[in-house]
Order: structure tokens, then sequence, then C-alpha cells
């Protein structure tokens, strides 16, 4: 394996600057996923990388063996970096030191809504947007559209809070909300404290859609309009407003809750 | 109210230290709160704080005033910072420029676990705890006990991330969950991916502690040992488990449904 231990070694600026920016990430068509556990889910689900970025001093860790193993198998290029420069395109502190490059998906976008969906209208908090993926990959949601406003899906935080969802999930970023939420062929629920109806009360057994919106702001009002329905998650206490990836939970596990019942 | 553009003067000095340093707040036994929303939550549950800071170009402010004004009736002493003064006391960008001083409560820790509650053992990230604590006080669940090793809850973070649920909690820190445990009067609760019975099984209509752990390591297995029954949250999808705070919340509306199942 090749070892760059030269801050000018232009594949280095390349890595850094990937690191550093989200306009070259877009640019490139490129992202950065950073440890371990994504590394593994990658290779689990998607095959393999474009390169894989190892520290020096990682190269033997028990988790990092198998993994240079497994890019050499399918002939990925392995390169070394000396663990200073190393430090500057991670962000993960006190990690074990590897990452991999790849192609960031871009899956083509559906038509027409038919299959559970989540609908992100201006989600801004990278934890928020890397939860709510990693609870609709678990709830069995396969489809994640995101308004251009929303929170960078394949940014290196929103990719950590996912945990690997990322790869199992199609999400389509800059996505037109509107023209999906008209000409959906399911019914799209958005949650409002105002709403009537409870999600328990609500017939989640088929497919549904569900739309989400800015942690402050909510869902844009002329989006609102455009939803089939609006439903309330009740509370009991004196808090009325959960914290927007918490709702989206209790969302899609009332849906796996209405799907599994009697199983 | 007194303007303070000095940045010698002792109370400010006071002030930097307690936004600076979670051992200077706890020392005190005081923290702040930032931001207009936190400041209404307050006044409404808790009544008046020890101190009002404003920025002197928020003094006129449509949501600031009313604030002012009820502190001014319950005479809480008011203080204007200059805006450069007031920045470096404040953590929220682009807020409207006022904080309160309030004593951390610190209600006295019951001995017998006998009312629903929630027991986190070395939750680390401030973002979920606060989430944690915004969706216990959603489903009217009205005790949180911490161990010493779980985030700071009133950290200015947890705060913002929890949304006023604090004043609406009794939040316990430094517990001690064992004896907690093996004293309870109710079921204590805490799930696992390989538990049989599913959250949806179990009886949730009475009081119940929910057991949850720190993010990457779970609840440490001598206490996990001590919980009357492991739970699971079942999944449909690939990736098998959830955010600690997507996962809480998924639980606490469970048990909301149970209970208002009916209504």
């Amino acid at each position: 394996m090749k070892l760059i231990t030269s801050k000018d070694n232009p594949l280095y600026k390349e890595l850094k600057q990937l690191a550093a920016s989200s306009q070259a990430r877009r640019r490139a068509g490129q992202t950065l996923l950073d440890g371990v556990h994504l590394a593994q889910a990658w290779l689990q689900h998607r095959g393999a990388p474009q390169l894989c970025v190892v520290a020096e001093s990682a190269q033997r860790h028990p988790e990092v063996a198998p993994i240079l193993a497994e890019c050499e198998r399918s002939r990925t290029q392995c390169l070394v970096l000396s663990d200073n420069l190393y430090g500057a395109v991670s962000q993960v502190e006190n990690g074990v030191g590897l990452l991999l490059l790849v192609a960031t998906p871009n899956p083509k976008e559906p038509q027409v809504l038919e299959k559970s969906a989540v609908l992100l209208d201006g989600l801004q908090d990278p934890g928020n947007l890397g939860s709510v993926l990693r609870s609709a990959a678990a709830a069995g949601i396969g489809q994640i559209f995101c308004t251009a406003g929303t929170a960078a899906a394949w940014s290196p935080k929103v990719l950590r809070a996912g945990m690997g969802a990322h790869f199992v999930l199609d999400i389509y970023e800059s996505a037109d909300l509107e023209r999906l939420c008209a000409g959906s062929r399911i019914p799209v629920l958005a949650t409002s404290s105002h709403a009537a109806q409870t999600i328990y009360q609500c017939d989640l057994a088929g497919e549904v859609a569900w739309l989400f919106g800015h942690e402050g702001q909510g869902v844009s009002p002329h989006l609102m309009e455009m939803a089939s329905q609006e439903v309330v998650i009740p509370h009991l206490g004196e808090m009325e407003s959960l914290n927007v990836a918490a709702a989206a939970a209790v969302c899609f596990f009332e849906q796996v809750r209405q799907r599994t019942a009697g199983d």
C-alpha cells in the first residue's frame, strides 16, 4: 500500500477538500465514510468503494485488517496516510483511523409516490436527519425525499448519525415535494398538534408517505395543504411537541405495530 | 435597568464563567437559560428567576418586553449588557438576546421507584438527552434519574434540546440506579434486540420505569441484569437499532397508546 507523508500530495489535497467542504463533495459526486462501522456497512450493502484510506497506526487494528483484506479482494486502491495527515481528513475523534471514499449514490427519482416514504421539507439538524434515516430504515421504509432546503444527507455528520441507514435507503435530494404530493398514489400524512385524528386511529397498515418539516417552523404551509391528512401524536404531559426525529420514530413504529399486529 | 459595558464588571465576569464552565455552574448551583422560549417556559412553570440579562439591542424586542415586564412584577433584578458583552455569555447564534440566571432545581430524590420514570445510564449526547426529556414530558412521565456518567442535564445544549421539558420534570442527577432498580415497586423495562417480548405485547398501562444507556455501549451489564424485563422494538427493515432518543420516544408513546386506548 502506498504511504503518503507529504501534505502536498495531490490525492491527499483532494481528500482534505472533500472532508472540509460540502460544496466540494457535491461537485465531485463523492463523499467520505469515516470510521469502521460505516465502512463495514458500505461494504456489506454497496460493495467496493472508490478508495480506502487508513492511518499509518491503524493498519494492523483488528477491525481494520478485515476491511483492508476485503478491499484487496475487490482490487480497491488503498492508501496509508501518516497519522498527522490522517487527522486532518477525519472528523471522528478517537476513531480507529479508516475511511472510505465513495461515489455518492444518486438513484433515479421515481415519478410517483406509491411505496412507504419519508418526505422532508427543510429539516436542518444533521443529528435529527441521521436519526430519521435510521428509524426509517429500521421500520422498513425505503424511500426518502428531501427538499433542497434540507440538510445535506451525505455529509459526515448525517452519515455518522445514520449509522449505515443511508446504504439501505434510496435518498432523493432536491426533490420536488409539491409534485410528489400532488400525484401521490398513497396517503401523505403530516403530524399536527391541531389534528382531530390520532396516529393510533389512522389505518397505517398500507403504504403511506410521512411528511416532516423544519425543526422550528414545521412543514411549509403550502405543502401542509397538500397532505392528504393531518394526524396528531396524543400527549399526556404538559409538553405539546416532540423533537422531529422523536416524532418521526413514533409515527414509523406505529406503522410497524399496525403492520405486524397479529404476527 | 443597570447597563454594563465593562468586561471587568464582577457580575459580568461571573455570568461569563457560568456560561463557559459546567464545573462553575455545578459549584454555584446555578444555570443559564438562553433565549426567549426557555425564559417563557421557566416563568410559566417555575416562577421568578434569580436574574434576567438582556442585550442592549434586544430591550424593545416584542418577545423580550413582556418577559422584562414579568420580571419587574416579581422584582427580579434585570441587567442590560452591551451587545458585545452579551455575545460572550450567550451560545445561541442569531438569538433574540435574553437569558435568565436560575438556581438549578435539585429536588429531593425519592427512595423508591413507584411512578413512571426514565433511568439513564451514561447517555452522552446532549441532543439525545434533551430529546429524551422532551419526549418523557410529552408522554406524562415525571421523573428522570441519571447516573453520574450521564451528560449534565442542565447544560445549555441539553436545555436547548429539551425546549422547556426540564421545567415540568423532576430530574435527579448522580442517581444510584442499582439501588432504585433493586427496590423498585414497578417493572423496570430495558430494550434489547435479543428480547423475546415486544413492547406491543408488554402491558404498559400501569406505571413502569424505562432504562436506557450509553449511545454505543448501551446499559451497563450489571444494571441490565437488574431490569425486571427486556423488551424489543420490532423492526421491519435491515437496520436493527435505533438512535436511543428515537427508541425512547417509541417506548414512551407505546405507553401513551396503551394508556389512552379506549378514550
